[in-house]
């Protein structure tokens, strides 16, 4: 196998959208930053999000059963540093941006440039790691065209500009 | 749940990566366009590729066990659209771009912004899909800072420019 460091620097290449995943319920309010987000399958309606089980709100998204993926927008750069470890505490995080909820009551942000509400259906360990695969509940969008993307272990604002 | 055509339209907010991802083995030569591809865990160094299992090539990912994905940069875009449907037979999609190999026999793209040499690790079933979690064996990539970026159904080329 390719060696951890090599593994990092590779997947820095990897350009990938940048999300604030949150959840809320009976084991509390929760939310980091992720990358690691991605489409399964439109039948039926599904993402999955990677995480670490070494977060200290791990066993709090698995408790509560749902989540939240906030697909963030250019200019809410600050929140992504804020929710990867910025700000320590949770209420702390959620004082900046401006939230609401859907139906699994799990934090919306409403400047995101698309969120989707959804329900874990399975959890998978892997590594160090466990995969959420969550069905999409429902999906709520604004007009913004621009998107926040890491690459190169840098922030990037991606403008989707119609053709001339 | 959300509908579909809701979830499409909410997903395509969602900026991603584009790779071309490889197989060659007993069960032939194929590759497809990806973009639900994600890094995992760093230990054990581990990426998944979601994969519709009506495509063509499906059982042969999985009769190989092998499979590589390249990460495109902006000028590999036309080979995208080949990958993607444009070519239907394999020979035609190959005939593009100059191919390699490293430890597992499976394409790499000589122009990839990073490639990852990959053995299937598990296979799971999600819906139409199948996630395809891949160990890492190998990884190699250039030193072209740009990446080819899908979002808002369109490419765009993501350019890492060292601030001044």
């Amino acid at each position: 196998m390719v060696d951890q460091m090599r593994f990092r620097e590779a997947m820095s290449r990897l350009a990938a959208a940048v999300n604030i995943v949150t959840t809320d319920g009976a084991a509390g309010r929760h939310g980091f930053t992720a990358s690691a987000v991605c489409s399964v399958t439109a039948d039926p309606p599904t993402l999955l999000v990677c995480m670490n089980r070494s977060l200290r709100a791990y066993e709090s998204f698995a408790q509560n059963g749902v989540l939240a993926v906030n697909v963030l927008p250019g200019s809410d750069q600050d929140l992504s540093a804020l929710f990867a470890g910025g700000a320590r505490e949770m209420v702390e995080r959620f004082a900046s941006g401006k939230w609401r909820t859907l139906s699994t009551g799990s934090p919306i942000l409403e400047s995101a440039a698309v969120s989707f509400d959804c329900r874990i259906s399975e959890m998978k360990d892997v590594g160090s790691h466990a995969v959420l695969f969550c069905e999409v509940l429902d999906a709520a969008w604004s007009t913004v065209p621009e998107a926040l993307v890491y690459f190169r272990r840098g922030y990037h604002h991606l403008i989707d500009q119609p053709e001339a």
